[in-house]
């Protein structure tokens, strides 16, 4: 930047806000060292301007209201720290932007939902629009693949985007205990949500993913994308994974097959002795295929003040040093639409779990209807429960269309020998 | 930049310089959206140039003399791809620095030893001195320092940064077989130079810890460094390892406690469950502790002409899009020399092995030469081989001061009862 001292207003101050805060103030000469310019907070606003705050702002520095800041002559900068892809935050950062204001998020729903519009406003307004806070918090994953990472071509993006679902998988399988006793420490320790909904059924995956595959392919942000979350993972799913070789992880995939994108988010059966087995609890870790660079993966802490704010601050840093980048690393005029295709159309070998009364014929109905479906089977484990005269099997298939794995499930789940709606777990050979 | 189309010369034409020759060509229209610059490449130069290569460059292309590229009123950015610490890529790069054009590097000799002194003439001329690709190939660890991870300060960087060392260790382990068996296959396959000296004796990681060392404390390149290699590890090192529930890597550290750094380059015991463990092959991998960031982990490919690239475009693109930035991050006025001290200070529980003649009181003597260094034994395993009338003691010690480790491993060795050199490898505990 050519100023010398650049403004800033942060809007909202939650606990990651709060943080960034006196972060900024703490380390204002560090970040001059490294960018040539002084960052000055100029303003603040939040929802609650009397709530009692750990943190000590002088009055003259709230913003009674937060738009003000987009239109205020003073401001080069905007934070952006509400949250939600609707209401204040969607108005804060369109004003924002129009009014020529540089603008920081980490606002995931926001950039995931309105991420194409706002970013060409920013282009027009030769504006900074900056989301790494946005995408698995402290992993530098935005800039490595606008920076390090570059001269790729990616074919394949796929990982461990949220750490709250990552550790009730984790503590399931280390702790054997049940999706819910997990679930309840997590909360207990500060890792889920009061409502954690949105982690668990795999929405905030897809939002990163949705963000990341954008980045990726030069494209638009793409809303066609294949979501299962992880409420229906059981601890018997968890051993079972365990005996046959497996950790059960809940993954997001980004990938351009032929001409066609696919983007998908699902629990999935990955290899013991994998690398992406060994990222456990809260860690959130991005592999990246492309060309040149081969394989290249990065992991951090995914979420929480201190790692969101290294990101926001790498945000800030970018803009000081004048580093106008497009948002999504090409022009919009360059970006192309990319047809999707849905995951019914890929091939997976498949972990199944049947819940089935005991009764006879029951197994070669079932193997019927995998014959008639063409889904051959490689391996099958009948473990009957004679007392209750019930029976579970597991049966790994081989490499199968989806649709077709999904209509041999249907088309079981409708005989009344089924007790509990089967469970469909796909298996990720390729780690 | 300023410019629509940037003049380049590579200067050296090995497997990465031609590899790097091709993609610009083929990638210029891509590059050109990312950065809004064409990048152009005008002259070429290597050492033999006559000699028949795949690539088909225009003879006006070729520079006789590889030195003219340095003041040549066209040419915007050199690449210098020759290697060395010393003779032409040295001559090369201060002397193209002086005449004010922007440098891209690959040369972790030449910047371990005259990084500073570059970076001060570079500094001066407001140009770019680029090296992403002299540390770890295709992993873009320096750019992730710079950009991702800058609002950091850290506190250790550790990791594999050297492939053939990291594939020999991995395939010893996996196969069981010897150092020289390995050897031998990592140079088959390629991963391995004819003179694999640097690779194995820990040179090639020091020169790149030292780099990195010097980006991430803030302080100049420091000579004093702690290396040792591989050579000495064998097969039957690997199995104990195996047996007490840890692998051997290579690893390097650069650490600073109190206002002391600590730089080390040995083989390093790591939990057999530890990610660190799981790097196998020619892979390398950085892991950083930083504040507010916590663990961040980098991992990639970390050597061969297409990772390389994907570094040396990153380099490129950064300015190309007029990315000006301290070669180490901050001015050299603000960079500030860091007291070191020696490995010998630090505390380790370590894995120590003594070939032994299985004569009587040799325990007992054993035992008494720890005891009077206050080296305490945690573990201690002895396991004679009575045809040859030899033993082999393997003892893991309690956390002990290096120095006093040292000490106690010398004064046993003087004993006649030791047969070989006795092995010393250190446990890291903290993965």
């Amino acid at each position: 930047m050519k100023k010398k001292v650049v403004n800033i207003a942060i809007i909202g101050l939650g606990n990651i806000g709060s943080y960034l805060y006196r972060y900024i103030e703490k380390n204002i000469s560090i970040i001059k060292k490294k960018t040539n310019v002084t960052p000055n907070i100029l303003f603040v606003s939040a929802k609650n301007y009397k709530k009692k705050r750990s943190l000590n702002i002088p009055k003259k520095m709230w913003l009674k209201n937060y738009l003000d800041a987009t239109t205020n002559k003073n401001i080069d900068i905007i934070i952006e720290l509400i949250g939600g892809a609707e209401g204040p935050a969607k108005k804060l950062v369109f004003s924002a932007l129009k009014n020529k204001k540089h603008v920081i998020t980490a606002n995931k729903a926001l950039i995931a939902k309105h991420g194409d519009q706002l970013a060409k406003i920013a282009e027009n307004n030769k504006v900074n629009l900056e989301y790494e806070a946005a995408v698995c918090g402290g992993v530098p994953i935005i800039r490595s693949l606008k920076e390090g990472l570059i001269a790729n071509k990616i074919n394949r993006v796929h990982g461990i985007f949220n750490g709250t679902s990552n550790f009730v998988l984790s503590s399931m399988e280390k702790k054997l205990i049940s999706f819910n006793e997990a679930l309840t420490n997590a909360k207990k320790l500060g890792y889920a949500e009061s409502n954690p909904l949105s982690d668990l059924n795999g929405d905030d995956v897809a939002s990163k993913l949705k963000i990341i595959s954008a980045l990726c392919f030069n494209t638009f942000i793409s809303k066609d994308i294949n979501i299962e979350g992880i409420k229906n993972i059981s601890k018997r799913d968890i051993i079972n994974a365990n005996i046959l070789g497996y950790k059960i992880k809940l993954l997001g995939f980004a990938e351009k097959i032929g001409n066609k994108l696919y983007q998908r988010v699902h629990p999935t059966f990955v290899d013991k002795k994998s690398y992406i087995a060994s990222v456990e609890g809260v860690l959130n870790a991005v592999i990246i295929d492309g060309e040149p660079v081969g394989k290249n993966v990065i992991q951090g802490e995914g979420a929480g003040p201190a790692p969101t704010t290294s990101a926001l601050i790498s945000d800030l840093s970018s803009i000081l040093r004048g580093n106008i980048k497009y948002p999504f690393n090409i022009s919009n005029k360059e970006r192309r639409k990319i047809n999707t295709d849905s995951i019914f159309n890929l091939f997976f070998s498949s972990y199944i779990r049947l819940e089935v009364r005991d009764v006879q014929g029951v197994l070669s109905n079932i193997t019927k209807i995998f014959a008639k479906n063409k889904v051959s089977i490689k391996r099958l484990i009948q473990n009957p429960n004679k007392n209750k005269k019930q029976a579970s099997i597991i049966i790994i298939t081989h490499k199968s269309k989806d649709l077709l794995l999904n209509n041999t499930l249907k088309q079981i789940s409708k005989n009344k020998y089924i007790i509990k709606k089967p469970i469909l777990i796909r298996i990720e050979s390729g780690q």
